[in-house]
């Protein structure tokens, strides 16, 4: 099974290291030199006192034709316009496209695609990109995914063909899996990001708690979510998990980056909006980071 | 005329060396050392390129009795339990006082004052106190008083003697004179403490422009103010010719001082909760504020 996987970030390169194990993988990058790199140097996964390096085949985004059996797409949200304007255009549909993007701002770009299935995963993995090549896998975690368009066959043989130390689940809704990993991230990279807090602050500052408290009641009211309590928990463990971490809007803001701040709450207003409810709070501080967001570099 | 300072901060220290050129003034200071420093160097007053040294009297707060014609409280808004402790607990109270605190916050405490004359005032000056005796001027304005309680006689003839270069206005309504100060402060001081920005940036920035009227809009409603038009054009007056000012929020907060948020936002949220209305957005900021004090100096 050949796997192509777009775009070679933290996630891209995470992703090929592993998934390399186990299939044939390409990988497309934004610059000719990052794939020159990687195809002198391979992929070096750094995991705890582990380093392991895998060789795969690096292109540049350019030479990308959707031919591979799946296609994982990793960029940002805000990079999605130039891929999903390549394969409307490619004369052969690509079969299997799994994205794996943050938010749920991505869902409707989505539907303009003409691929055949379409597949979503939202991603509990921490990693941090050291340089071209290099990725750190600083939190363990699974990824989920879910059918998004189409039927799920073709990716069942995939996930079953991990491997295990990698782990995927398959979900069979996907509108509730992302709506976790979006409450996760609507709350925690804001707040931390505003304040220049590490996560763990959110819960041990007993005034950050109200705010993380006020910031919920907003977002799960525009959402609707059911059994909110779950969420909020859900928020709480992230939090206490992985206290000491500096989210990655806040690393994004420290590092001067786009952030991905229009997938995640810039949906919430959306949705909002949508249903004709109001969001003082999340829109004012979607108005703070995109304040904080201009002269940075951007684009994919 | 005798006249009583009590507090030698910024403002206490500003009003002593130019009261000083009219009247007599002892200035009381929260330490010993502070009295002594004054007593020995003067206060040395900076406005531009000029400096000026006034002798007075400076004593440590324990032995003020209130016996002075006038006296001023310059001191912040959550110092003054131990002021108006003292004031009733004297065997005879004070003739005037006037209150020269930020917010509305203090109004409730001025309440339980057994003094005879109470009056109040807004500063529209900037100033930085250097050291123990040294203040620097360093925005020019000028100083609103009213009556809280009592007969404006004897403030009258303190007004018509301060001298031409450091004007004090009568106002013959309290409320508003405060109202206007209170909402230059509830916007601009939170918005540029948890953004870390100067105060124009809060107009030159369309988001944090955005953020601003967000948050006027919250305020304007809860304290259901008139004309709410003018008040907002004040406040960005303000962001205006203080464009490359930090505000003392933010100057408080990165000196690990305590801030005036209760005197500021608490007010408004204590008006939000007395007038049955929801402030998602105010109290969110005042949580930001108060979770960034934790562990920060302060009391009187």
């Amino acid at each position: 099974m050949k796997v192509g996987i777009i775009g070679a970030g933290s996630i891209g390169l995470l992703f090929a290291a592993y998934l390399s194990r186990c299939f044939e993988v390409i990988i497309y990058t934004r610059t000719e030199e990052q794939a020159s790199e990687i195809n002198k140097y391979g992929i070096l996964l750094k995991k705890e006192s582990n380093k392991t390096i895998s060789f795969v085949t690096a292109l540049p985004f350019t030479e990308w034709r959707g031919t591979e059996d799946l296609s994982l797409i990793t960029v940002k949200q805000y990079q999605l316009d130039d891929i999903i304007g390549k394969i409307n255009k490619m004369p052969v549909a690509p079969k299997n496209l799994l994205f794996l993007q943050n938010g749920m701002g991505h869902l409707k770009q989505l539907e303009t695609i003409c691929g055949q299935n379409i597949f979503v995963g939202s991603i509990e993995h921490g990693a941090l990109r050291e340089n071209s090549y290099t990725v750190s896998h600083n939190g363990m975690g699974i990824t989920n995914v879910a059918v998004f368009k189409g039927n799920y066959g073709p990716l069942s043989h995939f996930v079953s063909s991990v491997p295990k130390e990698f782990p995927i689940v398959f979900r069979d809704q996907y509108t509730q899996m992302l709506l976790k990993k979006l409450m996760i991230n609507a709350l925690i990279n804001p707040l931390t990001a505003i304040l220049k807090v590490e996560n763990g602050a959110l819960l041990d500052n007993p005034y950050y708690f109200k705010a993380l408290e006020n910031l919920f009641g907003e977002a799960s009211a525009i959402l609707e979510l059911e059994n909110d309590t779950d969420y909020f928990q859900q928020v709480m463990d992230v939090c206490r998990t992985t206290a000491n971490n500096r989210s990655s809007m806040l690393k994004d803001l420290e590092a001067n980056r786009r952030t991905e701040i229009d997938a995640i709450l810039g949906y919430i207003l959306a949705e909002a909006k949508k249903r004709g409810k109001k969001a003082p709070l999340i829109e004012t501080l979607y108005y703070f980071i995109k304040g904080k967001e201009i002269g940075v570099k951007g684009g994919y």
